[in-house]
């Protein structure tokens, strides 16, 4: 029996220079360039607390990865052996969520703007959550 | 206008002892059981690689969470301002999914027991990544 799909809402959208896939580097320290998140009206008040100099975790919906592929040569580098997908950050896998970790520039009102995010201009932005202490006591 | 949904398909489930809600933990590292991730046989190829000691992130779907919620007390503490769930790990919030870093205790056909889970018994997985190098010569 298939487990039943499970629908995600978009909060919001990348806005990038990057605009070619050929062009985005693999991961975002690795040359990325600044990005605004931009979300919708409707969950601002989920921003509530988030500042400049903040590190936060940027979930992403690549919505031009391809879901069907379950091997892929790690960094899209042929020499090294095909690996599975879920042991690789490659975009392509059955729900490509992208991970971003990404240090807060500015806040403005709608709109946040973040370092060195390799998401594609338009991608869609599924979460946010902050980068967790490794003390709990600081949680 | 509201953005087009987004659909996931669970690639497996957590088989755990925590069952009961309030006895989960807030994170893996306080105190949550090992724990069984049981994957679905159409995604095992991409499992190929994880092996016992990886650190991996484990993103489920946490299917008991409310959607509707944009601003929590941080970890359910009254005592604390609330803030948006954005800048908290609370379980409420619109796309409720869950990340959690934890290590392979060992791989066995289909299922991948990982250490100090505090994902509840029946928990949809929805992808699983390699804990990043934090140098590119090594990823």
């Amino acid at each position: 029996m298939s487990p039943a799909p499970i629908e995600l809402t978009p909060i919001g959208r990348v806005e990038s220079p990057l605009t070619d896939p050929g062009d985005a580097p693999k991961q975002g320290d690795e040359g990325a360039p600044d990005a605004w998140l931009v979300f919708e009206p409707a969950v601002l008040d989920g921003l509530d607390g988030i500042r400049p100099g903040d590190d936060i975790l940027v979930l992403t919906w690549l919505d031009r990865a391809e879901r069907d592929v379950l091997r892929v040569h790690p960094r899209g580098d042929v020499s090294r052996p095909p690996e599975g997908v879920f042991n690789t950050r490659s975009q392509h896998r059955p729900n490509p969520i992208g991970l971003h970790r990404v240090t807060v520039v500015s806040v403005d009102d709608r709109r946040v703007r973040v370092r060195s995010l390799e998401a594609l201009d338009g991608t869609p932005i599924v979460d946010v959550k902050p980068v967790l202490s490794g003390d709990p006591d600081e949680r």
